[in-house]
Parts: structure tokens; sequence; C-alpha cells
């Protein structure tokens, strides 16, 4: 396992320690390398809006922090400067979702990420955002 | 208060009373009218991500639940089809975020929204999407 | 008139002298102020994309335009680091298209701006962009 | 060669012959696929803003035609909704510019598309859109 690895093995673990609202929406995350990572969630009951069908905000936050794992997963901490997301399709209670982050292009302190949330039935989302690198110190080193 | 505002209000009412995700997360609804919403809530917490900051997802979701009500405040089924926000300065735990929704643009089943986030210190993020009226029933018919 | 309606009014002279890109499509700033701007252009023929119908990457550039002039209204030299639009409804040859830029947020070296873009028979297109502003020398001083 | 291969290419040859703005901007496609394309411009003189640098509506333009070939490369008529570009680095007169164009994902009448447009330095912008099939004719057959 090369240095590169280790250092996004640590951040995450590091990240994932302290991130109480992943926590709170369950969510896991099952791969990490530089520039990618996978996070998955199941879609409880509480995040149903009004339709009955699961908040895009959720979807949002699941894609969202996929990339914040991505990026910290090259060293130091990376902050989204913006994002923008498509709701192709509709998640339901129970539902399990995966968001697979990858990055688009990496140079200097910016990041552009893309991140494709999947359900049981196909894509329900494509997230694409940008991020900064605001320390060299990273999540595992403080 | 004309018809208008009356189905704005009760469209809000019927939302809210469905809405588990914007119970769980402690949000409010304190203005509604055609086109426009206000919806407040404070940061907790299990809200912070590991740099001890209010999560983004958690800023959106505020947003989006913001356009939702201010959509639906036209009458019928509406939802989101796409957004994009700016993350402009960190919120802490604590912070009491209001989100303003207005219409940019409407025509047919079409609306364009934007929305500004703001905290104690001034703008936390700005917000906009795109939403789509899938039924001409609403939420208070349902 | 203020000295930042001078400043406004002067930044734009210099700025449309020099854009040899806003000439070449026709356009021709209206209005500006501080943080606000309106630039028009007449469809030519061969902005058609295969369809006879504006191609979309025009009406962008008109909508750039219009932040680009509104926020260099401000004074000091700013550039565009990301924009989205909304394509709402088509735009043919011989229309006259109107695009009003107005800031939804200013704060330090960044602005965020809407921008709307109407022809003959209304909206054609909503634009939101965010701006830096790289040097404090405007494009009147350079 | 494919069937589907042999419709990408007759879409390319029927939308390439009736692009005028393509023409106009000096813009060739180099290559097309179900699904992807690559589209290529070199900068004018005359395509520069007040800060001598490409404008930025003009990268938006090369990209957006990209997604325009890549996305009827797939068959019938398909328009884009809505787009955002990230500006990562300037891009000069004489420099040559290539657009890449893919599909991150394609379901019924809906694609989203990314967009990697390099200079000869690398990558000047990240651009996503996403479109709709407005008629299941293409190009070649009107």
């Amino acid at each position: 396992m090369g240095a590169s690895q280790e250092i996004a093995d640590a951040a995450a673990a590091a990240m994932f320690a302290e991130d109480r609202n992943a926590h709170a929406m369950g969510m896991i995350v099952s791969a990490v390398a530089p520039g990618s990572a996978t996070v998955e969630m199941t879609v409880l009951e509480s995040m149903a809006n009004g339709l009955d069908v699961c908040h895009g905000g959720v979807v949002f936050a699941l894609a969202d922090t996929a990339m914040a794992f991505a990026s910290n997963a090259r060293g130091g901490t990376n902050l989204a400067s913006n994002a923008s997301i498509e709701w192709l399709a509709p998640a339901g209670g129970g539902d399990r979702l995966v968001a697979e982050a990858s990055e688009t292009h990496h140079q200097g302190r910016t990041g552009v990420y893309g991140v494709v949330v999947s359900g049981p039935d196909g894509v329900v989302a494509v997230f694409h955002g940008k991020t900064k690198r605001i320390s060299d110190e990273g999540p595992a080193s403080r």
C-alpha cells in the first residue's frame, strides 16, 4: 500500500470519527482512495418529505459527504465552495443509497468532483462540486 | 386575505405536518406567500462536520426546504429538479439560520427560485433551484 | 451623481472599449450602476444552431457579459469563477434580448449575481454566477 | 462499424452542416460516438475580453457545443435545459482549445453530461449539463 493510500485512510478515519452529522444520518464510508470515495446510507422514514419520498436535501448531503471524503483523501483540509445537483429519480424509505465520488480535475488547491448517487433501481442523482484546500494540515493531524 | 394567500397557508400547513425531515432538523416556517417562504432553524451540535462547522449539506437542506414551501405555496405539487449552492461563510453550532426563498421566474409548470441563507453575522450561502409542477393537486388536498 | 456611479460609468466605458467579443456579437450596455448592469443584443442569423434557434451559448455569453459589467461597476477587476444557466424558452433570429444583472450578495472580494435574460415574448433564461476581485485596479485605470 | 456509430456520424454531419454559430467561431468536431464528442477551436483575438483573455462565454459555448453533439449522437433531437461551468484557468488568443464531452448518465429522454475543456497548459474549464430529448426525429432526418 502506497503512502498516498495511507494518507487517504488516515484522513477518512479521522474525519469519520468527528462527523456527527454523518453518524446521525447513518452513513458509512465503504471505500476511499486519493481523489475518490464511496459513502452509503439507508433512507430512514424520518428522511421523507411530505410526498413520502426521500428529501432532496438528504440525497444532497450524502453526495456532499462523499465529495468531502474524496477531497480530503488527497491530504490537507479541503472545503467545498459550491455544488450543484440534478435529482433524476425519487428514493423511498428503506432504500440503500450509494454515493460514488471521483475527481474530474485537481490542480493546486482546487479540486472538481463528480458524484453519482444510486439506489436499488438505478441512478437517483448526479452531483458536482468544487473544493478548496484551506490548510495543508489534514483531519488526521488535528 | 386573498384566495392565493389562503392556498399558500393551507399548502404550508399540510406540507409541514408531513415533513418529518424538517421536524427532525428543528425547522420552522416563519412566513409563506405565493412564490416565497422563510424557513428557520438553529444549528445543532450534531450538525457539525469534522471541522466543527455546520455541514454544508445541512445549510443546503434548509434552503431546499424554503424553496419547497415557496413553490408549493403557488398551489399544486411542485418538485425540485435541480439546484446549486454557493457556501460563502461558515455557520457554527448554536447559530440561528434564516432561509428566505423568492421566485425569480414562474411560468406554466416551471419555477426558478433564489434562496439567501443568513446567520447572525450575515449571509452564509446563496442557493438557486428549479421546480416542476407534477400535479395540480396540492399537499392540502391529499 | 455620486462617486460610486462615476466609477461604474468609467469602468463600463473602459471595459466596453476593449471587449472585442461584445462588439463582434453586437452587444450594447444600456445601463450600469454599482452592482447592476443591463446589456442588450439582437440575435443574428449566424447565431442559430441546427434547430434554427439561438445557440444556448450565445444567450449565456450575453448574461455573462452583463454580470461582468455589473461586478466591475463596483470598482477593481473582477473575474467570474463559476456560473450556471437555465434555458427556459427559445430565442429566434431577429429577437432583441435584454440581460439584466443584479447583485444577490457582495462581501469582500466576492460577488454573487443573478441575471434574467428576456426576449420579446418573456423570459428566455435565468443565469447565476460568482465573481472574485483579482485586483483593486479597475478597467478604467489600465 | 455498428448501427449506433452510424447514427452518431450522421447526426454530427447534419448538425454541423446547419450550425452557423459553430462555423463562425471556427469549431470543428474531431470525434463523435453515442454519448460522447470532441469539439476543438482556436481562440481568436476577437474572442478576448477587456482583460485580454478569452471571454468565459466563448469557453462555455465550446463546451455547450460538445454536449450538443454528444447528446444528439444518441439519436433524436436533444436540447440542453441547464448547464454550469467552473472556469479554472485563463485561455489566451491563439490557444487551441479541446472540449471532450462524455455522458455521466442517460435514461429515457434525459442525459447528464460532463465536458472538460483543455488548452495547451492543461484544463481551462469543467462544464456539466442536462439535456432532454424533444423529438425522436434527429438532425439527419430533417
